[in-house]
């Protein structure tokens, strides 16, 4: 069954989308959320993973990438992401396996899980390069606040 | 940091693999468990979909793809894949985020998921296409049993 496309919504953050991916439910079969490049999805990743068994209290993330494009989900469980442009700031509740966010480069992220059993899924527009990290805060605003040539 | 590659086992239908994916463990930050074009993952995913709320004892799957590969992983609980390429049979029980299954085209399967808060993810090789799905098992026999031209 082909579902329909995403709601999108724009957020305060440069670049950073909110994606209420389409559901199937079926009270027999259970339900099935999907998304597809490239409406539901705008790249195709080259690298997915999955943070689990975090302790909780503890985050994850705290940097920025140069080019990685990065499309989140917590497939079970909740948590908060946090992002920064640089100026403007904001923090979602990722409570349920439908709500995706979209994270493109120069965005700092923050990531808490709710607990050790919540499991976010990450989607990646490249395959890992540690060059493409961006671990200090000091330099990333120096970065993203370079005037456009 | 990056990550090794994945082992990966061939089994007895065709196509068939088990990847046991690298897993980062720290005490502190929690596991992240990664796949990554080409080596740990074959392909690069057009559709991402995620299952779950399925009732337990419920089936999914029983069908099969004409040109669609999928690399399916349980990022939460527990589930049972069962594979059929019209000769030979396999059952996998995915218990942990780690261990992913590709499963090629023309291969029929069958998914049991442990309980309702299970979760499979499935990364598919194409967009959704009707066309694409196998759903009669006579069919599906018909087609893997043509001789080669």
């Amino acid at each position: 069954m082909r579902l329909p496309s995403p709601s999108i919504q724009e957020t305060n953050v440069r670049g950073v989308r909110l994606f209420e991916m389409p559901c199937s439910v079926d009270p027999n079969r259970g339900r099935l959320t999907v998304a597809e490049v490239p409406h539901g999805l705008p790249f195709s990743p080259q690298r997915c993973f999955l943070i689990f068994g975090v302790p909780t209290g503890q985050t994850r993330g705290q940097h920025a990438h140069r080019t990685c494009s990065q499309f989140l989900l917590c497939t079970h469980g909740e948590c908060r992401l946090l992002v920064d442009d640089g100026t403007q700031q904001a923090e979602f509740h990722l409570d349920r396996p439908t709500l995706g966010v979209l994270v493109p480069p120069l965005i700092w992220s923050t990531l808490r899980l709710h607990s050790a059993d919540s499991v976010l899924l990450v989607l990646a527009s490249v395959p890992y390069e540690e060059e493409d990290y961006i671990h200090d805060y000091a330099d990333f605003l120096t970065l993203v606040q370079l005037p456009t040539p």
